[in-house]
This record gives structure tokens, sequence and C-alpha cells, in this order.
């Protein structure tokens, strides 16, 4: 039931990354690493999935078991080098564009979503140590997590500090010798337990004596699950939680220091923990929103080998698969022009990321500006396909045995973890809109306006223009108020533009008649009735918050 | 966690039904029947809701066993004659108009939604037996039906026969003494086994010998669990289903006459099954409808209590309930605006039944227009606001134990069963837009904008004049392509003028200032962003269907 997207990624890669600009060699490599990745997904991580969600990993005494099969299959994964092609070539990776790296990401996820989180959290910890570590600390821990023989995690939530991580308490005490004694508790640490890999590298925020209240005083410590000694250090699992989805990833309470020797060693300067846990955080955010394509791309194919086989109703006096009812055909299409607008939001994205880690700084603004509608629009998007796959099954899509369901479950955790979407709404119209004061959104809208042909992609530019420039100057509760509404409609301006340019590429194109008949539907598909929904979305963005504050919280329960 | 939203049934009930106009008796009854079924919901049926999902009912070699306390919650229903309020008066019920019946299944329902399907398949059958019974056959089971104390199933789906209930196959061989031996599968049958009652009463559509093919050669029978003579029917329960929620409803498989002893009674004569299907099956459709106004409203409080304790962040220089800050109030205002929505187009068409009921012609054929509108975007709406509800929580709305995931699964039954919401808009664009060759419709939208006053509202009742308009001569193949938007545009509209005047109401009203606040917030909040939402929809509701067909089936795969 899975096949990896090669051709759909290979033309976003080559079309909307325009990879070879960006690395000639990985332009190159694309072809036989897309198709090997699909091939190692495929073979080892798909046939994992059901087990994943059935039965899951199990917490005991001396920490959690993965499921039957997962530890062979994350130890082919290292052993294919699957885990080295964007890490650092100073420690062993192949330093290649993240574009590249994240095509393996999707691939992987689209086979086995949450076993997929691990290498994603890996990628993190690989960042964090990259730009904040010292050189001893990048020598003793990059060159095992870059091909993935270690895995890494990101600890920062507590139970009352979740969107709110300044309000967190875990503490870090200087032993004298440059490291520090790690006392607090941890919750949704995604596999911050397994029996996968020989060690694990926790990042945990946490805040030195003294530390000023808020995200000032918060600091990064590194915490191996083994210390360099072979020693296991003092972290414990306390429970892994019963979620509703996303069953293969183990997600963790961790408890740090509860006998007074959880020994970790500061990442990035005492106080300096926001600005590392930002560096691991974005690259996460961008790869959360990777995670809707991965969700969207497994739906959509679940849904349209169902649609394909199922035989209801008769078309043209014969017995007809459901595919070919025009419902039926309004949601597969739907699902297709989504996943490939998620995909195209996304890989776009990554595309800037390695423009400006280039070098170009204009990019590296247009990241910044584009990571939460990646992260937010990616995921809504995710859920939305995953909720049509359902529906495409009918009855079948409910039970659990079908695995429509399963992808329904999974997916709705994105718009929720690495910063909830309304987090990110926030981050749109606070310190995005700000850059530049506006200039890097009124460039990006103006480079748009100029490729822009249909009329009604051109009416959501400019409404886009109009609500940016009113939220520019609003009052704070009246720019939240609309922040969600105005994230959205800007996101399917960004995806109309990037699918109204594939369907040009795709028209002049003649490689693979069918895949590109398909773009051009998809993408008709997107501009044609897609983007006028977007402009619905224009008197909330408008909208100011008093309607909001009307009421007293009270008012609420009545 | 479960409070019964009497004030809120209250005002739909006297302002958009005109309960008192219906039947001045049920006007006065109603206070004490929303508040005696509210305290019976409360303390019987929501304390039994998060075992029914954890537990969930077992099947056995004897047949399905219900969780604990199951049993005894429903036998308290019973005793407490809340199944005899809608139940004929001739045969033991109250005959009270319907309206005020579906009042006691919403509180039922949200206390605990999977439950709650039983009385509602019972509420079918009696429709049927009412309407196609014989006088012998309606002494002999509605008496029991009427109380409850005997419990009904509907039997349509086989594993080939989903939504084209056309193809079934099950068979009904004439015995020479007017009964008839049942033989076949029935998948998808709610509540087909408990241990709750001494009866049930499965209706079942079978094809007799020598009936044409297709829907009009189908009969429908009434099998009894157990026979008239006090012996076993030959009804086998296979198994049940492994569904990703509403586990406290256990969905069966049925098997009629493994034995060649399966007796099984004519409902409404030989081919006229369709028909009496068609009986049962609306009715069960605004049910369906009325679920998910059930969800939504349930999944609002537990948004709503969550986001008044949780703090997180600080607001006006103090640590904040979420409650306080924009985006959250956003979702928590929409969350109640689509609840009150749903509310008022589920009552608004139970209200057109009744007044149908009593010969009222417009109204009979305004409730047969708007049930499409109440089955599919009522639980559309469910939907929205469970997802809404999860995202509330953040985090925590991922964990199984804070319920909020509960009814997000749980909800996503409702599009898909007693017809999908693709066949419900297919129903909309074909029979009930032709119905007086669209009078029906225009009448309706030409009522509406005598009324409406917004502008935005205004705009969006002529949009779906003219969608209606050109559907009405369009292709088929158009007119389903643009079905779905189409529906969801209409029941918006409908919504949007509902809610409009309510918020008139509440402005004049002087009871319960409280709730008379939010009730103008939300109507304000739905008639200002959500109504203009819906404009979106028109380029999708005007496209044609050639964007679909412009690919091959196989193309989606690619």
């Amino acid at each position: 039931m899975f096949t990896p997207a090669t051709a759909e990624q290979r033309f976003v890669l080559e079309h909307i990354v325009r990879l070879a600009e960006i690395s000639p060699e990985a332009g190159e490599m694309m072809d036989p690493v897309l198709e090997g990745a699909g091939e190692f997904a495929a073979g080892e991580w798909a046939p994992l999935e059901r087990l994943g969600d059935t039965e899951g990993p199990k917490w005991t005494e001396d920490g959690v078991r993965m499921p039957a099969g997962y530890a062979e299959a994350y130890k082919a994964y290292v052993e294919g080098g699957w885990g080295t092609i964007g890490s650092p070539e100073a420690f062993g990776g192949q330093g290649l564009p993240v574009s590249l790296s994240i095509a393996v990401l999707e691939t992987l996820g689209t086979a086995n979503m949450g076993f997929a989180l691990a290498p994603i959290l890996t990628v993190g910890a690989i960042e964090a140590l990259a730009h904040h570590g010292t050189p001893e600390q990048q020598a003793l821990y990059l060159p095992k997590l870059a091909t993935g023989e270690w895995t890494g995690t990101m600890n920062l939530t507590e139970p009352q500090a979740g969107s709110d991580v300044g309000a967190l308490k875990s503490k870090a005490e200087p032993v004298g010798d440059g490291t520090y004694r790690i006392k607090g508790t941890k919750i949704f640490i995604s596999f911050g337990d397994h029996d996968m890999a020989d060690n694990i590298v926790h990042l945990v925020l946490a805040r030195t004596p003294d530390a000023p209240a808020g995200t000032k005083g918060l600091s990064l410590f590194l915490v191996p699950k083994v210390r360099a000694d072979g020693t296991f250090n003092d972290v414990r699992v306390v429970s892994i939680e019963h979620k509703m989805g996303l069953h293969a990833s183990p997600t963790c309470v961790l408890s740090f220091g509860d006998h007074d020797d959880c020994i970790g060693e500061l990442i990035g300067g005492e106080m300096g923990g926001i600005r590392a846990m930002f560096t691991m955080m974005n690259n996460a955010r961008l790869n959360v929103g990777l995670q809707g394509v991965q969700v969207a791309e497994r739906a959509t194919q679940r849904a349209v080998g169902y649609a394909r086989e199922r035989v209801q109703g008769v078309r043209a006096g014969a017995p007809a698969a459901i595919v070919e009812h025009p419902d039926v055909r309004r949601m597969l299409l739907r699902m297709k022009a989504q996943t490939q607008a998620a995909r195209a939001l996304v890989y776009y994205a990554f595309g800037q990321l390695d423009r400006g880690h280039a070098g170009d700084a204009a990019a590296n603004a247009r990241v910044e500006l584009l990571t939460p509608l990646a992260k937010a629009h990616g995921t809504d998007l995710g859920n939305e396909v995953a909720s049509l796959g359902v529906q495409v099954h009918g009855g079948m899509g409910y039970i659990e045995e079908t695995g429509a369901a399963q992808h329904f479950r999974d997916a709705r955790i994105t718009p929720i973890y690495e910063g909830t979407n309304g987090i990110q709404a926030a981050d749109l119209v606070g310190r995005k809109l700000s850059m530049d004061n506006g200039g890097t959104l009124f460039g990006l809208l103006s480079e748009m306006r100029g490729d822009a042909e249909d009329g009604e992609l051109l009416r959501l530019i400019d409404a886009c223009e109009e609500v940016g420039r009113t939220l520019l100057s609003a009052e704070t509760d009246d720019r939240l108020a609309a922040s969600y509404p105005f994230l959205t409609m800007l996101s399917v301006a960004v995806c109309g533009w990037l699918m109204e340019e594939s369907g040009r590429i795709a028209a002049r194109s003649e490689v693979d008649p069918t895949f590109l008949k398909m773009k051009a539907a998809a993408t008709r598909f997107y501009v044609e009735q897609i983007v006028p929904e977007a402009m619905g979305l224009k008197a909330a963005a408008m909208a100011k918050a008093d309607v909001l504050y009307a009421i007293d919280a009270e008012a609420f329960a009545a």
C-alpha cells in the first residue's frame, strides 16, 4: 500500500526547489537518493507501520522496548547511510542540502510516520550542536548523531510549561568542573527512550541558579543517556503516554536527577538556551510541516487504491469503481492537490533554508517568514487529507484494520506539537510580519503578483497585502484575533503561486505523461477551486478582537 | 464534565422550533422534560462514557456483552419513561412532538454518544412499524419498542452493498404461512446484539425470489431476536468491528439463517422495502445530524472547562488562563457558534417534520430539503468542533485520558453512516433540488432573503439562488461535482439565517443575561466571520465536472 512519491519529489526538487542551482552535486545524486530511499522505506519501514500502531512501544523498568523489528529496521537505516545525507561533512556526514535530505525523511515518514520521528529529532540535536556546541562537544557527539547511531531528543515541556516555555522549572546547578547537575521532570518527550541505539542525547532546557524568570533565564544542556565513562546518567523514564495516534513513537515522561546524579553539559552558554532552542525548533517546525506532507501522501495513496478497487453503483450503465463517481473524484483530486500544495510549500521553504545557509540573506528572511506557514498549513492539510481519506473509504474507513483511521489519528498531533498552530499564527503576525517592517512579506507578495496569471489568485494576493498592511499597524489583540485566518489565506496564496507555476511547467514538460496530466489537473483544481475558498477568510482576518471579548470567560460555560 | 445544554435547548425550542405553536402541551412540558433528562443523563449515562470507550462491548459465543453498568443504566432509561416521549400514544407512548423528544436524545447523546445510538435505532424501528406495519405487527411490537424495553436495528449494508443498497443479496423465501425464511450476512449493524433488553427487533432488507435487481426488488422484514413462541431466531453475531471510536456501540456482523431457520415477517408489502427503508432512514438521518450537535456540545464543554483552568502565559501582566488569549477565544467562540448553528439547523428541521406530521405540506417539503443539510452539515460541524476541542487542549488533547480525543474519534463516523455526506449532497442536488422544480429551495431562499439584514448573508443567499438555478438545469456530472460545496454554502446560509434571527431575539430578551450575551456574541461571530467563509465555495459550486475527468482513474496513482 506504500509507494514512494518519487516522481512528485523529483518534480518539486527540480522545479520548485531548483536543487541543482543550490548544489550541482545534489542535483546529480537526486535520482539515486530518491529511488534508494524509496526502496529502503518500502522494504524495511513500511511493513512495520501497523505493528507500531497496534502494539506500540512498551514501558518496562529497564526502559522502553520498541515493537519487534524496529531495532533491526533502525539499524538498517543507520547502516544504509540514510542518516548521513544532510549531516555535516566534518563529522562523517555527506553535507548535502537539507532539501535533499528531507526528501528522504518524507519517504521514511510516509512509510512509517511515527518511526520517522526518531531521525527528525536527531536532526534537531545535530543542528543545535553544530551551531552552539564547543569543538570538544561536536567531536564527541556529532559523529555518532550524524550517522544516527545515537539519537537525539528535545526536552522543553513540563506539566506547567507548554506553549509558555518560559514557565519551566527544571534546575541546573554548576558542579564546578564545567558540568551541571540537572533536576526536573519533562513531559511529551518523543523517543525519550528506546532500545534501538547505544546512546540517546537529551537536549534539556533548564534554569541555572539565580537565572531570571521567563525565557531569558533558560540554558540548554546536553544530557547523554550513557556518559562518556560508560555509566548511565540519572535519567529515568517515568511512563509513556496513551496517545490517540503516532503510537510507534514512545512519548515519555522523563525524570532527571532523582538521585542527584544527572550530569549535563552546557550548550551555547548560560542563558543561551532560548537561542539554541530556536535553532532546533525552527528546523523541527519545518520538519513537522513535512509530516503533514507524509501523512497526506500516504492517506491519498490508500484512498486512491481503495477507490479504484471498490465497486459501488453504476456509471454509463455498467458497475463502476467508486473512483469514477464525481464526488469521490472531487475528494481524491482535492487530496492530490492539497498534498502537492503542502509539499510545494514545505520543500520551497527548505530550499530557501539551503539558499540561506549558502549566504543568501533574503532567502534566510523568507524561510523565517515561511516557517509558521509550512508548519501550520502543512499540518492542517495533512489533517484535512487524512480525514478525506477516511471518507473515501466509507464505513470501512472507520474500521481500524483498513489503515485509513490510523492516518487520521496520527495526523492529529501535528498541529499541536513543536508550537501549536495558534502559536505559529502568533509568530506570523508578530515577529515575522514585523521583519524589515513588513518588507519580507510584501517582497514575497510582490514576487508572487509578478508571476500570477489567474484572476482569483491575484485577488487573493492583493487581499493578503491589504490584511498584512492592516495588521502591521493593528493593536496586539486585533492582530492575534486575525492571526489564524490570515495564516491560512497567506499559505493558500503561496501554495497557489507555487501550484500555478507547477502547472505551467507541467504543460511544457514531456516526461511521464500520466504524471504530468495529473499534475496539470491538480494544479488547475487548486487554483480554480481552493484559492477562491481562501478569499472567504478575509472577513475574519479583517475582524477585530472585540467580538471575542464581548463576553467574560465564564460566559463560555453558559 | 457534562452539563446538559438546557438553556440553549429551551431557547431553540421556544424561538426557532416554536414548540408551543406545534403543541401547547409540549410547550408546557418542555421545562420539566429538559431538566429531568439533563439530570438523568448526568447521573446515569455520562459516568459510563469513558468505560464504553476504553472497555467497550465484548463479543462472546452467547452474544454481545455490554460493559459493566450499561444494562442497569439502560433499564433506568426505560423505567424513567425517557423512551416514550415521542412514541405513539396508541401504543403506550406520550405522543409528544419529535422536536421535544430529540432534545432528550441530544442530552443523552451529549452525555454518552455511543450509548444513545440504541434509542436512536429504536426510534427508526418504531417509525417503520408505525407507517408500514399491519395492526397485528403494531400490536405485537410497538408497545415494547415504545418504552425501549425492546430495541431496534436497521440491517441494510452487506459487504458488497454499502452506498449502493440495491446491490444487496440477502434472500427471503416465502414459507407459505405468510412468513419468510431469511438468509444472508449484514455488516455494520449498530447494537446488532447486546444484553440490555429482552428482545431485539431487526429490520432487514432482503430480496424475495424473482424480485427485480436493484432497489426496486427489495422488501423489508422484521426479524425478532426472540420469536413470539419464546424460541431464539436463527440470527448469529459473527463478530464486532474494531472501530476508531464510538466504542460503546457494538457494530455487529450478523448472519441470518445459518441453519435455515431465520423467520421474518414482511413489513410494508413485497417490493415495498425501499419505501419503508426511507421512512426509517430519513428520521435516522436527522438523528445523525443531531449526533453532530451532541459531540460538538460535549467537545465545547470540555474545551471551555480546560481553557478556564489551564494557566499559560500572561495577559495584562498577570498569569492568565488560556481562555483569555485571543486565538484560544477565537477557537472557543467558533466552537460555541458552530454548535449553536448545528443545533438551530437540526432542530429547525425537526420542527418542520412536526409541522408536516400535523398536515402542513410546505413544512413536509421543507424538511425533505433540509434533511441532507442537517445530516451532512450537522456532522461536518460536529467533526470541526471536536477537532478544535483537541486543539484547545494542546498536547493534553492528544492524550486519551483527557477525553477530547474520544470526541474526535467518536465524531468521525457521523459523516459516513446513514448515507455518507457525499450521498446527502447527491440527494440535495438530485431529488431535493428538483422538488417542485426548485420551488421548495427557492421558496426557502426567498423567506430567508426577506428576513436577512446582514449584507454578507444576503450575498450568500443570492449566491445560493444563483448556484441552485444553475444546477437545476445542469448535466448530472456537473451537478454532482458541485454538490458538496453547494450543500455547505446552502447549509451555512440557512444557519446564518437562523443565527441572525437568534441574535435578534437574544437582543430583546431579558432572561439569563450571561446566556444571552454569549448567544449575541456567537450569533455575531457566525454572521460576520463564518457566513463570509461560505462565499469562498461559490467557485467550486459553479465549476463543472470536466477537471475531475481530465485524468483517468489510473492517473490518481501517478
